[in-house]
């Protein structure tokens, strides 16, 4: 099996956990298979960078920036084959330019364009261990780019697809994907399966096992990818396009308290008024997540939406500039709310699901703010302070009653 | 003018000293000079990262160690690059790659084979200020190379070759090159003008200011280098090939304490005894200085040597291993010896200069043990208490009388 494996900053952190990677990645290894690994930079590197840029210039280029937070994981990568090496195996290191990522020419948030993998499968072909710094690529300019947030997992799957990898794995510090967060609902349980969107709604719920960005490229490569642990040699959470649906109606409950409700309430009951709103919002480059918009009475109606809550502050600001423009009474913004959701796949040919889940809510005396459904979620708004009391009703419900 | 600029390790230490650093640079490119600036690693970073090997392999492969150290003169480049960012003013950073440093594949110690200059020609053309990762390179497998010791003076001066630089600058903590070390002789004074002969001749005797390998670089290439101050706007020393001999005699004395004397004593007096003496030592890949061969008596004679303190033991051992092929009685080596020398091109020219420094070593009641000259050189070996008294006369006699 051709075997793309990637491990994070934490991983790495210092000697002993190289040490404990490399022998994960030696029996692997032994086991015949061909092995290209993805590393992030060590621990604390990236911040540390970071901090040394900002006591020279607030605002560097991204450009500049880059060239310095490369450095991380270029660093990560030599260790690790030392560490290989030390275990007498044949291992070379490769930066995210000689592993063939192209990309455009975004500095700091760049999109990988293309994978050339000839160095890798020459590698391969000569039976050694591929390490890959992640995070990083090349632009047509020949300069280093780094590819954002997910930066790593994302290179991970982009050479999994380019090399045709058997699976991508991803090393955490939990067993796999589970139902719920498993530090707060005891009865949470390690999911075996998962398909591509139900994983991706679980991390925009902030389940944050694998950044969205890599499974949405998986999905569209059809790359198969493992969630699996660090620390115990077994099966993780594999994700796919397709599971067997049956098993479980939902893959998971999660909670999301980054969120802020806004309401912009006495607005024109007229047409293009939603558009109006959220144009603005759109301008400010504010993500709007739920939307919920009143019908219509006394000739006014009410818009209110929820966006992350580092964005609240912004899209108050900008919609009471333009008040007298867009016609509304009142402006109303709450950032004690959280927003809590069931994903499955199987949900779609199930019928209710969604009278279960606010059965669920009912029984645990939660109020439901607004309501957001979509194929394979159906989230609710619901006060912060109740949403794990939520969350645990629901889990409760669906996964252990 | 096309200006390159080389600072070391300490000169970017940290953000203080880089903020300094780019100072320099900005004035100079406000004079309207294109300016191609080539870094070390900060500080202890080199060490920091060998340190960080070793915790995983003591003897890891050189292509990872280089992978690993050239890490620290990219983060260099980049946080120089956002201090110029910083003053508003265009420029980029380039790793040894970029640059279009060409090396052979001797990791960890590869020579310069071609640079190509194409890239920093078209940022000089934008009238950018290009900053170079020094001691580092690419090789034709793609991967990345480092050039030893002494290795970013080299970047500096073989991009000024390849560039066709009006003159290569090396900063330093001291304002040029001395007559002598003004640490220890209060009576040392700047050379306005060194040739390269004479600088390397002081650079094999400690006085490092520059590594010999970018001085022999430079000589080849006719590449004008000034040794000049971090700290004080003012002319420093020029290094050519030609400088007005008549000015000075000899331009420096210096001392060298890394050095051991072995004595072969009691050899066979015939034909091909040094050879087979000294073939024994190359073998051992031990560089050997001054030589000295006694007058055949009684059928035997003595060969006596020097060779840096490092490898005195290594050589006795080697040469007691093969007492009875080459047929020696006594083997005596002594590791409290120095070398004390006076380098000056203008020697060639001038009768009397060795009779001047016997007379002031005489006068210093400093014994002499072996002495050897060339022609731009006399050396002789002292005791190593002796030296700095020797010093300290000799400059006396040809600088300050």
């Amino acid at each position: 099996m051709l075997i793309v494996k990637k491990f994070g900053g934490t991983s790495v952190a210092d000697a002993e956990r190289i040490r404990h990677v490399a022998g994960i990645i030696a029996d692997d290894y032994s086991e015949g298979h061909d092995l290209v690994v993805v590393l992030s930079a060590q621990g604390d590197t990236t911040d540390d960078l970071i901090a040394k840029a900002a006591e020279l210039n607030e605002n560097p280029s991204r450009r500049e920036m880059d060239v310095l937070l490369a450095t991380g994981e270029q660093a990560s990568v030599a260790l690790m084959a030392m560490a290989l090496e030390k275990l007498g195996l044949p291992v070379v290191s490769l930066s995210g330019r000689q592993a063939g990522i192209r990309t455009n020419t975004d500095y700091g948030s760049a999109r990988i364009e293309k994978v050339d993998g000839e160095r890798i499968r020459g590698e391969l072909d000569r039976r050694r261990i591929v390490i890959v710094a992640g995070f990083q690529g090349i632009n047509r300019n020949d300069d280093t780019t780094t590819l954002g947030r997910g930066g790593s997992d994302t290179t991970a799957v982009a050479l999994a697809a380019a090399l045709h990898a058997d699976v991508c794995q991803f090393y955490k510090d939990v067993e796999g994907v589970y139902t719920s967060d498993p530090r707060k609902i005891p009865g949470a349980r390690k999911l075996d399966e998962i398909t591509y969107d139900e994983m991706m709604e679980l991390a925009s719920l902030g389940a944050q096992v694998l950044h969205n960005r890599s499974v949405q490229m998986a999905k569209r490569y059809g790359v198969e990818l493992e969630v699996c642990s660090s620390f115990e040699r077994k099966p993780g959470t594999i994700v796919k396009e397709v599971i067997d649906m049956e098993k479980t109606k939902i893959s998971g409950v999660a909670k999301d308290t980054n969120t802020a409700r806004i309401a912009v309430m006495g607005l024109a009951d007229e047409p293009g008024i939603a558009f109006r709103v959220f144009r603005v919002l759109s301008n400010a480059k504010i993500v709007v997540d739920i939307i919920l918009q009143s019908i219509g009475r006394d000739g006014t109606k009410d818009i209110s939406f929820t966006v992350a809550r580092s964005d609240g502050a912004a899209a108050v600001k900008v919609l009471s500039a333009q008040q007298s423009a867009l016609g509304f009474s009142e402006l109303d913004v709450s950032e004690t709310v959280a927003k809590v959701s069931i994903v499955g796949a199987g949900m779609m040919s199930a019928s209710g699901v969604a009278t279960t889940m606010f059965e669920a809510l009912y029984d645990a005396k939660v109020n439901i703010n607004m309501i957001s459904t979509s194929e394979i979620k159906i989230s609710v708004l619901v006060n912060e302070e109740d949403a794990d009391r939520a969350v645990s009703a629901i889990h409760r419900k669906f996964f252990e009653d």
